[in-house]
C-alpha cells in the first residue's frame, strides 16, 4: 500500500539556515501515514482507530537528509507500508521536490492498547500492506 | 501569584529571519503558567489537575512583540495571575532579556470538565491569585 | 484581498486534551497570509519578498478560541487583509469547520529591512488590500 | 566530550496519547548538542560558529523509543560526541527519567559553508571529541 501526499513547507518549519528544520520531516512522515490509511480500501482513518482503542506508537525512526527543502517549496511525499508484523508496522518514505529526492526515512510503529500494552495489529491495517 | 521562568531559546524555535518565531512565545507562556502553579503554596501541578479532570483551555491570547529574541538567548519570563473568576483565569506575561522587555502577553483560560463543559475553577487555583 | 486555505489538522498539533493546541492557530494564520499573496494578482510570494530584503515581522497577535479543532479535521481558514499602512499590514482570520466558526484572529505585521529597521510596505503588498 | 541537559517536558510537546510526541526527541537532541559545545573548554557556542559561517546540518538521524515521556516529566539527556571526521560529526544520545532509559539516538552532522558546500570541521569542534 502506498500513498502520495503534497506538502507545502511552512515558514515556521524553517530555521536560521533558511531551510526546513530536520525535525519537520518526521512530522511530514506522520501525515503520510495518515494518508496511506485514508486512501486505502478500508475507509478507516487513524482517528477512527484511536477512538477504538488502537494506539500506534513510533518505536523506531530513521531519516537520511540529502538536499535541503525551503520555505514555500511544494514537496511530494511517497509513503509505503513495507511490513506488517504481529504487533508492528513498518513504513518507508521518500521526499521529493520536482522529481529530485531530498530525503528518505523509515519508521516502525508498535500497536498498543490504551494502557500502552502491545496488542495485535488490527486486520484492517494488515490489508494496507 | 507570580513566577519567573528561565527560557533558553532553541534553534528550532528560530526562523529564516534568524529570530524566535512568533509562535514560540505562547508556548513559553504555557511554561510560565505551569511554573506559577508549581511554585505556589498548593503543591499541586497542572498535571495533577488534569489527572483529576480539570482541563484549562486557552480561550483568548494576545501578544505584543517589541524586540526580537535570538537563538541561545537566555530569557526571563514573568508570569502573573491577574484574575480568577468563576470559570476563567487570566494571566499576564512579560518576557525580558537582561532586563530589557522583548514582549508582553495576556491569556484567558476557561476551566472545563473532561467533556469540554465549563466547570468552576478549583479552590486551589483561586489561591494562586 | 482575501484567501481561503484548507488545513488538515496534524496529529502532532494536538495535545493531551485531544484537541489542536492553541499555538497551532497562529501557524495556520501564517499559512493564510502566504496564500493571500500567492492568490493575489501580483504573482509575488513572501519567499520572493524575503529574497528582496522585505521582512514582515509579527508585532501583534490576537486569537479568540470558540470551539476546539481535532486531529484530522479539515478546516477552512479565511484570511483578509484589513489595512495596509505606511509600514504595517493588518490581517483578520476566521477558522471554520463545515461552516461553523471555531476561532477568529487578528495580526499586525511590520515591514522591516534586513537589519530589522522599519521600511515602507512595498507597493505590491499595498495592492493586496 | 559529554554533556548532561535537564529537560522539562512541555505541554505542547505531548499528543492525544498523553505522551511526548516522537518528534520532540530530536529537538531535545539538538539542545544537547548546544550544551556539549557550551560546556566544552572552547568557550565557543553554536551561535558563534554560525556567525562565523560554520553551518552544521543534520544528514542522518536515528531514534529508538523504549518508554514514553509525559508532560511535566523532568528528563536527563546525556549527549556524547562519538566521532569527528573531516567534514562530519557524530553524536549519541541517551534520554533518562530517574535513571530509567526512555530512548536512545544518534545523529551525523555535516559541516557546511554559507552556500551549503561541505567544509572541514573547525579545530575547535575537533577538540570536543
Amino acid at each position: 500500500m502506498k500513498a502520495t501526499t503534497k506538502i507545502r513547507v511552512r515558514y515556521n518549519e524553517c530555521d536560521p539556515m533558511g531551510v526546513a528544520h530536520h525535525t519537520a520531516y518526521p512530522v511530514w512522515f506522520e501525515m503520510g501515514r495518515t494518508e496511506v490509511l485514508r486512501q486505502s480500501a478500508s475507509k478507516v482513518t487513524y482517528r477512527d482507530l484511536e477512538a477504538q482503542g488502537v494506539m500506534l506508537a513510533v518505536v523506531s525512526l530513521e531519516v537520511k537528509y540529502k538536499l535541503p527543502a525551503r520555505y514555500d517549496d511544494l514537496l511530494e511525499l511517497r509513503t509505503t507500508v513495507t511490513n506488517v508484523g504481529h504487533v508492528k508496522i513498518e513504513h518507508e518514505y521518500q521526499l521529493l521536490r520536482e522529481g529530485v529526492l531530498l530525503a528518505t526515512g523509515r519508521t516502525t510503529l508498535a500497536c498498543l492498547d490504551r494502557n500502552g500494552r502491545p496488542q495485535p495489529v488490527p486486520e484492517i491495517l494488515r490489508e494496507c500492506q
